[in-house]
């Protein structure tokens, strides 16, 4: 077969969310997917299409995301770092690549992510801060945010705390184990880390938005049994805003 | 005295330098301090000068400028907060507000300033941090520059790592007495800790940028003692860029 893709590579990218209209190619926004494509196609001067491990929403960043393109010849690694990161955005990093087996997938493949949710709890917001955290400035009760959270960990049906994507199937399968949920303090405020081999759609901006209402006691710990059991999606209050949301890493086996 | 000012407020500020010319007024560009004064002008519906402890230059930052105006009457601090940051940018915020003594002023009561200097060491920028930090992407030593650091500790005639200010008079003493300058490892790289009473003209970016040099092995560390010696600025090698910089913090006695 000549000319037909042999060489598969993996890639880590970082970028700042702000300004994009998410990972995934929308209609009528710049999605990141859709810019790295059109820079890859240029660089290796061939269409080139990439599948992410996560179809991060607008706003939300990424410090760890994973992609994965094929390619028809074998590409010096060092040189096509200082390319593409020369033709992309500043705001859209690659931060590595590297060869992979022709079996990998960067979603399928994917056995763990992690992500962190920041929640700036200053009085008056930081200005470093306001891209990348929900600001919440009343008083939060931590000790019951870290009990409530731990109502979260385990096996679960999450339908209760998905939301119907815009686009693309709903999940057939709303049972999803969050391996950890865990609050840890930082220098303007806490952030939550969320652990899982995957999480429904806004799973994690709907659960911390549970949860700051927890905290800020517009909402009791007991109804969050009674939200799971539900299974409808109306029972949760506000999803937390998406700037607060960063993908950290995935890992493969 | 029927409406001279009785009452004098001190305020902590953060700001974001990149959109501005910096703290002090110029003609050309838009200052920090000009949008205070104009702001705080509306606010407290009387014309209001703002003294700042450090004129940061353009496109540095602060997390804890200090500044001071007077009014002619007693103002409820709590709803000053609110009502400043109402009328102020995103990008700039005043942190607290305390009223303090007729007799203090944010620059000449100043009895020690902190800086931070943050330096990027990852191979590919972060872009989280691009507008916050110095890109090095070679290779650092850094036990050569810790050594090197530890040369400007102390009191020096700091002639040769000092600019001639672009407004106001050209400090009369070039001697400084640094007492602190640290390095620090941090997630993305290093910062180099600043404190003194008071630093010379672009003085920490012109060290920041000699001890980048040396680190680098562009200049060896036995020229720094000849560059004091030389009190002259030319023997300098390149300024730090100014989004590295942060002001972190002003201590009065």
């Amino acid at each position: 077969m000549l000319n037909s893709p042999s060489w598969k590579y993996k890639i880590c990218l970082a970028y700042d969310g702000t300004h994009y209209s998410g990972w995934q190619i929308q209609s009528n926004a710049l999605a990141i997917q859709e810019i790295l494509e059109k820079k890859l196609s240029v660089i290796l001067r061939r269409k080139t299409k990439v599948f992410g491990a996560s179809r991060t929403d607008s706003g939300v960043h990424a410090l760890g995301q994973v992609a994965h393109f094929e390619h028809i010849e074998e590409i010096d690694l060092f040189r096509f770092l200082a390319a593409i990161n020369g033709v992309l955005p500043k705001n859209i990093r690659v931060k590595n690549i590297e060869p992979v087996d022709m079996a990998f997938h960067a979603r399928y493949c994917a056995v763990n992510k992690i992500y962190h949710y920041h929640l700036n709890l200053g009085y008056v917001q930081d200005p470093f801060t306001k891209l990348y955290s929900w600001h919440v400035p009343q008083k939060l009760d931590l000790d019951l945010l870290r009990e409530c959270a731990a109502l979260f960990v385990g096996t679960h049906d999450f339908t209760s705390f998905a939301n119907e994507p815009l686009a693309g199937a709903v999940a057939k399968n709303p049972v999803r184990i969050l391996t950890r949920l865990e609050l840890v303090p930082e220098e303007r405020g806490v952030r939550l880390e969320y652990e899982a081999k995957s999480f429904l759609y806004k799973m994690i901006r709907n659960i911390t938005g549970a949860l700051v209402e927890v905290a800020l006691g517009k909402r009791k710990i007991q109804e969050i049994p009674e939200i799971f059991s539900a299974r409808d999606r109306r029972k949760v209050g506000k999803t937390a805003p998406p700037q607060g949301l960063f993908l950290i890493k995935v890992d493969y086996s």
